[in-house]
């Protein structure tokens, strides 16, 4: 069988791009989840155009073999991991730009290209893509899309899926689906562009997208707000954005957060705060947004706010928001990073209830949150090799979600849900929406070949 | 039959909301679209809650009845149109605005709520919902979102599609299905919310949905510019876009356009113009962008640049624009009104295609534009009584869509499929794409009974 495969996959690609090697092969096995099963592949294939995925899937479906399309697998939810026997079908070479125009402020990509490469291309242009994942150095466009990643962005700029305008796409049994437009509008039949964004690979492999883009603003002049409590700081969240004015960001790490960044980068943020906010405008006029949200965080109790100076003084307090993640994953031999969106006015009720959890399970709970976006990164910290520790982790992860749920949220707001997330997915949707969304997967997918196991 | 189906409807609704009169029925048998066939309803109803809705379509699906859904019809391609036999099934009295929330700015409305009426609340709390259709003041949201509706206000703040968060729909079955979400982010499963966005009531009947809004932006200011060629108004219009620049409206009258606005309304426009351009910005500093934009008109070839001095004359300005299609309208006793859209760099040679159309059918079309958007609305004008010039009409209808889709367009910038334009959504999308497309609507619609012949 596995002889057979190779063969297949060889009559259509060229050599380089069908990687046997099980060393190789085990090396992209897995994302960046944590506590997610991979699978052992059978092969790796890179191939470099849509006619050589297109003999991918087409030897797949003959052969009934699975396929796992994969970007730089910096995903966070296992759905870029290995099933047994599967083709690990890596887009990472497919990596041209192949058109910026700037009259209709759209790229045309291929997948493997990098959120940081395509960035810096439209930058010639005086346009941007604005959708800025924490991994937008070596995530890919595919990947982005794949996950419908989000970011510091989103506040004002949005997701992912407000920037995909048309996709072409092979299909499981290798025929090519071209969706959407590359014109400003286009309502032509039902929207299988949007579909495709953060269905994680379970329906069709991406192999060119036309993204839109954005005039690069103006450099963003960032205000840092302490709060004695969660709930001043929510209330703050709250009344910026009810006040008219959107920030380019609206960032929050809790007191965990914070002292795991001082630890790690020495950078003396204030540790007697509970929560950190960070404000920023990109607007003609910045300073003055941040003056006004500098009265609105002290109306809300802020005992300190300090805007900065210049986009230098800016650019240091967003990279200790950046810190977050890699601090916190310093503090214990293994995380789980959870990411629950909640209405904006519930953000201080989720953080408590972070709190809580944290207590009753006996665990380090650090919260980094898009807190413009409601979008929380509850971050477990806990003893990988201590069965009881561990036990104790998953469950406090899951009760979490739960709690989301529970505000009115949903368990993920820009990470998806992959393996980690599966059995949560049935319980936001219920049995009605789950029903629909495997009838969906069957029309794209109808022997189940694509990403199986993965998000439904 | 007919009287089984009156029984089982009276069964579940209020006697009011089930109305039989055949002349009444006949009035909501068609939308606004010229031109697409209507048939004979069997029953019209106008529930009032979601319990009720799901009894006509469970109703429905008993007795294999199809149901067409509709807002206020002022759809321009016959999607509300009557099928025979059908259930008319009128949203109009689902017309509540259950919540508009101003921190996490988003409305929770039933679908018969008026675009206007939204708007109108919106604005106490400082918010808008952008999305203006022409027939804003009569359109319905669930009839927005059943077409994917569009406006003036795209290019800068874009369509239905980007402001619907989430729906609760009734399926073909009755059962009630809850999608999309009401945070900022969501990434749980299948995008299906924007699968219902621009599916004209194929799939499901939007009982709920879930709005975002942005704050209101500031008054904007019109400036009107006179272009001797549609070259030169299709190069301005890329400059503007290139530039980085983004107005709040950039729309485009012809000739035509202009002669006719000029009878109903005896505004004096220059009718020497080939294209008039209107540019609007609702920026902090609407002068100074107004000022670079008139620097590119005339370096692009405008003979004449005249900002308005102040909101009021704005508002002249724009309502010339709207009197567009009511003044073409008035210039024959029949109309085709197209929506072809194209990218922005290729205006110019749509609207010179447009004039070769018109001269080689020797009918008058006029030609209005969201130009910023590269979406264009040709409207051909004849006389509906004469046999052979209606030929000559329906010819040149579709040789535009055929021209919007040699230059990279699409068949439907914003009015939707409907009757009008099923044949020419297959030319757009291909085998591939219908088949899959037509899986998708089996999923939702397994018997077919909802609003059956429209779209595919």
């Amino acid at each position: 069988m596995r002889e057979e495969l190779m063969d297949e996959l060889a009559a259509g690609l060229p050599p380089e791009a069908v990687i046997a090697d099980p060393d190789v092969v085990a090396g992209y096995a897995r994302d960046m989840a944590g506590f997610s099963a991979a699978g052992t592949a059978a092969v790796l294939v890179r191939p470099r155009t849509t006619e050589q995925v297109q003999h991918v899937m087409r030897t797949a479906t003959a052969l009934r073999v699975p396929v796992v399309p994969q970007g730089a697998r910096t995903g966070l939810s296992g759905g870029a991991n290995a099933v047994d026997g599967c083709i690990l079908l890596s887009l990472t070479a497919m990596d041209r730009i192949l058109e910026i125009d700037p009259v209709d402020r759209i790229a045309v990509v291929e997948p493997g290209v990098v959120n940081a490469a395509l960035s810096k291309a439209a930058a010639e242009y005086g346009l941007s893509y604005p959708p800025d994942p924490s991994s937008w150095e070596s995530c890919t466009i595919g990947g982005n899309i794949g996950t419908g990643a989000g970011g510091l962005c989103c506040v004002k700029y949005g997701v992912t899926a407000e920037y995909v305008l048309g996709l072409e796409v092979v299909l499981a049994d290798g025929r090519l689906l071209t969706t959407g437009r590359r014109t400003a509008k286009g309502v032509a039949g039902y929207d299988l562009t949007r579909l495709f964004v953060g269905s994680e690979g379970t329906l069709g492999v991406v192999v060119k997208a036309v993204l839109a883009l954005r005039p690069t603003p103006a450099p963003q002049l960032v205000l840092a707000a302490q709060f004695p409590s969660t709930g001043a700081a929510g209330a703050a969240v709250g009344a910026v954005m009810a006040s008219g004015r959107t920030p380019s960001l609206l960032e929050l790490m809790d007191r965990t957060t914070v002292r795991a960044v001082n630890e790690l980068t020495r950078m003396g943020l204030p540790e007697s705060t509970e929560a950190l906010l960070l404000a920023a405008f990109d607007t003609p006029d910045p300073a003055a947004d941040l003056a006004a949200v500098a009265e609105l965080c002290r109306a809300a109790g802020a005992t300190e706010v300090v805007p900065a100076d210049d986009p230098a003084e800016s650019e240091m307090l967003l990279q200790a928001r950046r810190m977050s993640l890699p601090a916190l994953e310093r503090l214990a031999s293994a995380t789980l990073i959870d990411d629950v969106c909640v209405p904006r006015a519930r953000l201080a009720d989720m953080l408590d209830g972070v709190a809580a959890v944290a207590a009753k399970y006996d665990l380090t709970i650090g919260v980094c949150a898009h807190a413009g976006d409601g979008n929380t990164h509850p971050i477990v910290c806990f003893d990988g090799q201590d069965e009881e520790q561990t036990r104790r982790a998953r469950e406090s992860f899951d009760e979490i979600m739960a709690l989301g749920l529970s505000l009115g949220g949903t368990i993920t707001g820009e990470h998806g849900v992959g393996l980690l997330k599966r059995e949560w997915l049935a319980r936001e949707l219920g049995s009605t929406g789950l029903e629909i969304q495997r009838g969906v997967k069957a029309v794209f997918d109808p022997l189940g070949l694509l990403n199986p196991g993965k998000v439904l």
